[in-house]
């Protein structure tokens, strides 16, 4: 079965890209409200989990025990762009659990921001852990790990609690057995699991309503999308759609953005969840896409929708700062 | 019609990411040997036909007046990737024509090696025009329009000779009325030409047989096949693989990649021309497809399919050093 076509690069008149995807959109049942493409093809969800990676870390007591600011607790879900406030951070938080920046598991790579990466070559220092988009991810699992006094190497191993903790609350949320499921490395080293698009979107479906869930579980949901709605520069960073959407709307909508074009959302007001993914990885084209389906849902208002209008239809500037084309929705 | 899918990337057992796309090859009378894909849908063959774009530069006798290199011969067919051989050839090239950089109308980006951008990043210099990877090909427009005593200023645009020249060039050598296509902006400022892919496929053949062609035009293929073939490097760079093909090959294969994937081939042993174009434009999986074709035509030699085994089937490393899967050809 072959998906639809979701986004279109134009230039000139001419379409110079095509990008095709699927999308779930669930409720908290479980049930497909809409989908474009095969939902039911098994994908890694990469990044676009973290949020659910991070349940553990409140549940456990871990986050009150080590008394994790609202800011904290959002990079524990973000992937962030390794500016100063987001390095500074972790390693402020790394320090008060005893531990430094050796601690952590991820490897090395330039920040994904170009002024923050700009500004370490210029001072010869050299990219590092800490700088890795996935590093308040880890440490929020440290921190787990530290609370109940596990052995901190080896957390990113799929046999260590750490992993095991968070795959057994994805399962939960999204009713799938995650010992059952394909499952490969991501680029930070933890395990990725595949998958079907349909329930990673019910996943945050009860992330967006989780009225029916344990009282610790939905307290916890709630204290994690508070704290994202709060700090939505510390999930991703400067000039990121994550990061401008959540600025945006607030609590109303948490979305998520993962590596090779997925996408993530969890819709407050609509009572929805919404999963993603490119099939050709390209993360500019999922963007477009999630703006697509929220426009599609009516889940962005008129002014947050002016706010997004480039994008939406992103303009796609040459070395001449000359406008060649639109990167745009083929229409949900 | 849906292109087929012809590059896969796995993650551990799963397909993560596919890559449709079209695939022509001709022989020099413009028949189709082989097809996979509409071969006759319009895409714009952005970087891959600069070979072609050339060939005003040495049948107006500009190449000869000037005095132009081998090396400099090929950089003006190259997409570079501003290293400093790269950019000092440019300058000092510029000076003999009596310019300086600032007569290039293409616009400023970091050099695409990126030793050679945080190079500059550390001396302090600027991004600047002659580190964008078109910058030969503008120099050697500019050549042409120099001997002929033509304005420089504006040289980028339609309706100067320096772009209608390489136009009726290409039009020539593909059999099309270049004037009655769709077109729009490169990234570098010049037109680009929506062709079909069996035009552009039925050009790179008459380049590598260019037997029934006026004697001027065969004059001209062979020395810039030639030149090309004598200066791998000039033509890409460090690590790139149009460099890394025509060390091994020689003359015997001439490749050009173009940006979002697009390739070329002109296989003088087969007497083939090859032009491929990756539906979602990502340049990796270009790749991947060209040396697919290259293998299925039998145009590469043992040895040398050893040396390139990893560009075949390419893995890809997390940060942390760790083999998370390959991108490679679903066979063609």
């Amino acid at each position: 079965m072959s998906n639809p076509v979701l986004v279109n690069t134009l230039r000139g008149e001419i379409i110079e890209n095509r990008h095709r995807g699927a999308i779930a959109v669930c409720d908290p049942k479980g049930r497909l409200v809409h989908r474009w493409g095969d939902v039911d093809a098994l994908v890694y969800p990469r990044s676009s989990i973290k949020a659910l990676q991070a349940l553990p870390l409140v549940e456990s007591g871990a986050a009150d025990h080590f008394d994790l600011s609202s800011a904290e607790l959002a990079l524990a879900c973000s992937s962030h762009s390794g500016e100063p406030l987001h390095t500074t951070t972790v390693h402020d938080w790394l320090t008060r659990l005893g531990l430094d920046e050796t601690a952590l598991e991820c490897g090395p790579h330039a920040p994904v921001n170009e002024k923050a990466a700009t500004a370490l070559i210029l001072k010869h220092i050299e990219f590092a852990r800490v700088h890795n988009n996935c590093s308040g991810k880890h440490t929020g699992m440290l921190t787990t790990v530290r609370f109940l006094g596990e052995e901190t190497h080896g957390y990113i191993e799929r046999e260590h609690p750490a992993q095991q903790r968070w795959m057994d609350a994805l399962g939960e949320m999204s009713d799938l057995d995650m010992q059952r499921l394909p499952w490969s490395r991501d680029g930070c080293g933890i395990p990725v699991i595949a998958m079907p698009l349909k329930a990673i979107a019910t996943a945050f479906a009860r992330i967006a309503v989780p009225d029916d869930l344990a009282a610790t579980r939905a307290g916890a949901i709630d204290r994690i999308t508070t704290a994202i709605a709060a700090n939505p520069f510390m999930v991703a960073g400067s000039g990121r759609l994550c990061t401008q959407i959540m600025e945006l709307t607030g609590r109303r909508i948490i979305v998520k953005t993962g590596a090779d074009g997925v996408y993530t959302a969890a819709l407050r007001d609509k009572n929805l969840g919404v999963a993603l993914k490119i099939d050709d990885g390209t993360g500019a084209a999922a963007e477009v896409a999630i703006l697509a389906v929220l426009t599609k849902l009516d889940s962005l208002h008129a002014a947050e929708l002016e706010a997004l209008t480039a994008r939406c239809r992103m303009p796609i500037i040459n070395t001449r700062g000359v406008l060649t084309g639109y990167r745009e929705s083929t229409g949900l």
